[in-house]
């Protein structure tokens, strides 16, 4: 089968279709998601070899269980041992001796085929196009803080950075009954946002006060993101951390301490949760949708999202 | 009356006593402890000029509410504004228009009186001796920890900081049920710990291994403690930051996110809480008490307290 492999260089190659193990179905991709976790792993990130790609849609075409075999579905990334004390508690995706997709000692979705255990696999309601499907991972990160903190209807929320992260965090905070304010350098972007009626001001504007907001979320992907976080929190306010980036972040605990911040670390989520988003409407993904390539032109697609202000490019494998 | 001034450098002077305002007692302090706050604002932290001092336990010689006049109490250090909407939350430590006590824009408490608030005084029980109500203030600032999070009983918990806040922390949290582990540097120390059934280890151990401990509170007063608190706790797990200092904190944000770590700030706390604690005898404090000086000695007790490995040291101004 053709596959996108990074091995130091990346490359579209030919290697033998996955053989899945006990447990296990083989699915055939149809639409892959490219996320700024594949750029970073091309620098080094997490140090990973193999076919890369994490964010799916796809059907099942070969299971244990005959139920699944045809089946439109969606993947959790973290594949768990399920027998220790995290898995036991439904926290797979700390299971320390867990494997991902395409990140960590896993084969990634960038392929026509790729293997994942059944229990992480989430049949996709008919209503949710595959256009839409390929966001269930990001939204799933995005609808992941909701799940970490209690957030009252009416809270003030800043969401800093307007990419493919802040700009679904935007709407899934204030779909949750949050006053959000979107915050980021891109025109365009902004008006995404804004066109789904979330209030949004640009990087340098001077209207947000210090100490005057209960919730940031920091998706920025620069350390310079927290700084202007901790200005903008008011005391025993929270800032929710997404991006992670290779330079140490700095801080004033001081202010953290004296202000009684909390600093939420907040990573992936419950696909449940975002297919439900999905499903019901609450979300526009569609929109951040930039350019669709084929499998084949994966180094093409690569490239583009380099060098071209978009937000998420799609490598696309229809069914025949 | 005598009073402890720092304008730059540090004198014991002879000053006006303070005129109580509307709502004010005046407070004869019997007791006061050096906090590291102090020794901070020495250095320049907060850039406080006037009579230092926070923590004190005296009796009320003057207030327009004559049921206060001959309490023993011990007084709250934030000083709010009472209208705001933090004060209207019964968050009155956080109000943005506080005044604080020996730390900022309010004369403290290294004196013969202090003008404090009624509404700040709480009366001390008298099963509580002065010389374990003066340390109120630091004890509620353990104490606050139980305040902003859920500690289940049998929760692993590690104190990083074998200082005045580290053993009273760890003494706390074990009351509340925590599985708690001490670790310092200073074999005397440690062993007060011990001697509370603290289990206690030395910091260059190789026993704590990596991402195994639920709750670390951060009290060592150095930046590094921050990168060891990372190390020791476990994925969705809580650093507890209770060490202020001037050079800003680094820390690795990947980490955080990825293990989805909460980072709280963590400052002074309710007094009820301490003194209850004190009440029932569930905290020793005395065993911290190093050395008691007479008011009069003020420089010489800064001075002990600086070349000498102690813990807490007191200004005593006996009633005649």
């Amino acid at each position: 089968m053709r596959a996108l492999v990074f091995d130091g260089k990346l490359a579209l190659r030919d290697i033998d279709k996955p053989i899945p193990e006990a447990g296990e179905a083989l699915i055939r991709v149809t639409l892959a998601g490219i996320c700024g976790t594949d750029r970073e792993i091309l620098k080094g990130y997490s140090a990973f070899r193999g076919v890369m790609g994490h964010e799916f849609v796809g059907r099942v075409v070969e299971s244990a269980e005959p139920a699944w075999i045809g089946e439109r579905v969606v993947g959790e990334i973290n594949v768990s041992c399920g027998e220790c004390s995290w898995c036991l508690r439904g926290l797979g995706r700390h299971c320390p001796h867990r494997t991902v997709m395409g990140i960590v000692n896993r084969p990634g979705c960038f392929a026509d085929y790729v293997a994942l255990p059944l229990r992480n696999l989430h049949r996709v309601p008919a209503a949710i196009p595959d256009e839409a499907a390929v966001f269930t991972e990001p939204l799933a990160a995005a609808a992941e803080i909701l799940a970490q903190m209690r957030l009252e209807p009416g809270t003030s929320v800043v969401v800093l950075g307007d990419g493919r992260l802040g700009l679904l965090a935007a709407q899934v905070l204030k779909n949750a009954g949050a006053q959000v304010i979107l915050v980021g350098k891109h025109g365009w972007k902004l008006d995404l946002a804004r066109a789904w009626g979330v209030r949004v001001l640009t990087e340098n504007n001077r209207e947000l006060q210090a100490a005057s907001v209960a919730v940031v979320v920091e998706a920025t992907g620069s350390p310079r993101g927290l700084a202007e976080a901790l200005r903008l929190v008011e005391p025993r306010g929270t800032v929710v951390m997404k991006s992670t980036f290779h330079d140490p972040a700095r801080f004033d605990a001081t202010k953290l301490v004296v202000d009684e911040i909390t600093l939420l670390g907040s990573r992936c989520g419950d696909f449940s949760a975002a297919l439900d988003l999905l499903q019901r409407g609450q979300v526009r993904v569609q929109p951040l949708l930039s350019k669709v390539f084929p499998l084949e032109e994966s180094l093409e697609a690569f490239e583009y999202q380099e060098r071209t202000a978009c937000l998420k490019v799609c490598l696309a494998n229809p069914l025949g």
